[in-house]
């Protein structure tokens, strides 16, 4: 399985672009490449893009990690963009079956631009949503402008706003007070509870859920009885501009104050967001990350997947959290943070990890000795 | 963003209650506070309830953490509920701003007492659903008590029960054989599988799974090949009272027996209850905590987030468990519990987190040293 | 609670079959078993399938891990199926309640068989989907085989397939181009992006979400604003035959070439796959997995709950992950690997695991001493 299935060449011959065309079609500003080619620009052909391994004469595909470069060795693909520092004349002679590099000092953001043109010449066949599904149910109050799209069965509540342009997939369920802004897409069954406020550009996975009750409980202990009282959650999730979600990640409401997600932060998968956390702008959130109730996370942070952070706690502008971490105190100062329990065969852990309950025996026998 | 989105006062200026009126209309028995304050009470009128930071003049606030301290100093509230422990008659002087102070040994539980009146006043206005919607798919053999409502796009299957006074939200799926209780909530797009019993007064959040099949295979190795046979899962999941369970939370059914989930439990979002699991009484399980098969869990518990806990174990009752913490053998005595491999800056992980493979082997140098 | 509710012995006394007529019924090839009884065979009827501990008489139960030997000793089972190594003539002698026993060498893979009989059984009354309902939106150009069952609120989009004896229960999503082979089971509410592929047999869980958008971004630096820019996953998800996937999971899908789960994989409950990540045949997943994208995993792995693996990882076949480690590196050889920090008494971890920052030093300490 798997090896046999290729990816479509997306154009077909007669539509095919000549590497030149498809690089004045995108913009590239900002970005610096030149191209290393034998040939004749006009006469390098392109109609699809594709990884090294599956690429075909007629792909652009991309080098930037050299764990690919047996990958690089063997590929088919006529057009390989590649990053600068990986890069040598030797390379260039040596793989003469690729026809062109793209030498750059971001080609993996030169690789998102011509994958986003030839996206967008792929999505234009699928059948879009073009009308308000009539199957939904949609509040008189709600404001909707003119040119939204609602898939069927969606449920859109009383004083819900939603901005030009926006797409809302089937089976999304907006609650009452929600407002949406322009040209954001919700995939199939996002929810959003009551007076939740997302901007401009937004991408909603789906089974993201925005705006569900915060786990506030104060304890109430009577008469050696012990229970817990629940805490309205007052507050609401307030998401700024060109933020993506994925699917069946959550953000609860703020407890009193809302929780905020501020401008162009991109989050994963199976993200859980507790009430009153605020995370800056620009920051990223691998899959499986937790982040505890009134945490504050600052800007152009990465947070790798499956970390865990305390509630609380205050993280600065520019920190980078490695997966599997568990962040249990502030930090201050910008740069990379680790706490992994490093893995091994079973039969050394079983030999090694007791001797972590003794270590501050240990250090005492060592100071002393 | 965020700074400039404040809540908005609940209640407007001729609806303003003075604070010993909101103090009568609370239920507070059991908890002990007195006022502190220069001022006649009857002029000390309340519009809402914030927290310190954004608390205006007309706001009750709450001091319970020290960590807030600067808040405290800075808050505009007018009321601010503080614990006895906190309070001097040093802030009293100092604080010339807040009106007054209720003192009290549970501020924490007197808070979520009146956030819970204001809540009230807050949701009066929604647009409740007040009949069950004819878009509802309901079976002929369904038991629906008075006055039950149920929101647009539900499935309700056979010989299901559903007690007085319950809400189902919008695009819920209740299957075959489920009962529900009384004064329960489900927020839309709950998914009850069949025979699922749950008790009265609960709450399920947004993507709820009940029910589902628990991970269970035998292995089947045959002429070299190994393949894994679907053991079916024939018990279910039986949930108690006064139990909240969180945004995307799962809980399967069980093998033979059941799962259960007792009384007074508080789930967060986005855990993970496997089969034949059982939690007592009062316990309750941050976000992104997974319990393993067939554990039972005692009462009064806490889990912190992101907590791990592995199958066939046994958790006494008052255990609590620090978020991140891995549990792998049973816990006896109660009192706290961790597992945390500290975080560090990468450079500094990078030289120790080698050393854990020859911890063994550094102790039996140290020893016959 | 909980203890005093059972299951329900599933037949009733007139339908009671004999042992001998229970074990010629289900498919044992490959096991070996033989009856341990003092009984006349065809006295021995059965009328149901439970625990030890909540085993009648008339019940099959099963013995195979020591851990519930107190359960065996007070149980009321009518038959136990245990396994050859933990059965003892003495067991047959002392244990003069259980009517017969039943000795294999997979006494596990032979309770599934009887469960599945049993299954079947119960099954039989459920109010099954027998048609396509009308409810649902169904594209004039889907592909819909004979005998296929769709439940209320679905949405099956342009180009979908769907192969014979396929059920889809209520509110799931079938977007454009995806294909769904024979006689697969999809759970309410699961969701396929547009193009995924899945083969036949396969048991999907509510809220699975099959194809969203991989977490690839390109960073965008300039004149000091980092910012991300989308790269769209152009890739897709394919699934080969015989795999279950647990509530609530989600594999995205790839950015070029597609992600991958081959035949006979078992996923359990809010597991979360990467990008471009593979997994070999027979490879089992206990929930809360995380698996980073371009991750490749071989066949018949074991994955426990909570391993967190990392991305662009090559993991061999027949490697036994345990619940609670985080991979970073390559696997080359088979085996069983590692990486938990021990829990201890909170009091104890706060001694010891500052000491972690320090190993390095102290390590070097010993040397020289």
């Amino acid at each position: 399985m798997g090896k046999t299935v290729f990816m479509p060449i997306i154009l077909d011959e007669q539509n095919a672009v000549s590497i030149t065309e498809l690089l004045n079609s995108i913009k590239s500003d900002g970005i610096n490449w030149s191209l290393k080619t034998n040939c004749k620009l006009d006469n390098i052909l392109i109609r699809g893009i594709s990884s090294l391994s599956s690429a075909s004469f007629y792909d652009v595909s991309f080098f930037i990690n050299n764990k690919y470069r047996k990958d690089l060795l063997s590929s088919n693909a006529g057009v390989v963009i590649v990053h600068e520092n990986l890069y040598t004349e030797q390379i260039n002679r040596d793989l003469k079956k690729i026809k062109c590099f793209i030498v750059s000092d971001n080609p993996y953001l030169l690789y998102s631009k011509i994958a986003t043109w030839f996206d967008k010449i792929k999505s234009s066949g699928n059948d879009n949503l073009s009308y308000i599904d009539s199957s939904s149910h949609i509040s008189p109050t709600a404001d909707i402008a003119e040119g939204v799209r609602i898939g069927p069965f969606c449920v859109i509540g009383s004083n819900v706003k939603i901005g030009e342009g926006s797409i809302i997939e089937a089976s999304s369920i907006i609650s009452s007070g929600s407002i949406i802004g322009k040209n954001c897409k919700l995939f199939p069954r996002v929810t959003l509870y009551k007076d939740v406020l997302i901007g401009d550009n937004n991408i909603l996975h789906t089974g993201v859920v925005l705006g569900a009750d915060g786990f506030g409980y104060a304890i109430d202990k009577r008469n050696s009885n012990v229970s817990w009282s629940k805490i309205p959650q007052l507050g609401s999730v307030i998401i700024g501009n060109n933020v993506e979600i994925g699917a069946n990640t959550t953000v609860d409401r703020g407890s009193l104050d809302n929780t905020l997600i501020e401008n162009g932060v991109k989050i994963d998968n199976q993200v859980m967001i507790g009430h009153n956390v605020s995370i800056g702008e620009h920051t990223a959130i691998a899959a499986c990350v937790g982040i505890a109730g009134s945490t504050f996370i600052g800007k152009r942070c990465t947070i790798g997947g499956a970390a865990m952070i305390s509630g609380h706690l205050h993280i600065s502008d520019d920190v980078h959290i490695s997966g599997g971490t568990t962040i249990i105190s502030n930090i201050i100062k910008s740069g990379k943070y680790t706490g992994i329990y490093p893995f091994s065969r079973h039969i050394e852990w079983q030999r090694n990890a007791p001797v972590i309950s003794h270590l501050a025996n240990l250090r005492r026998k060592i100071k002393f000795s």
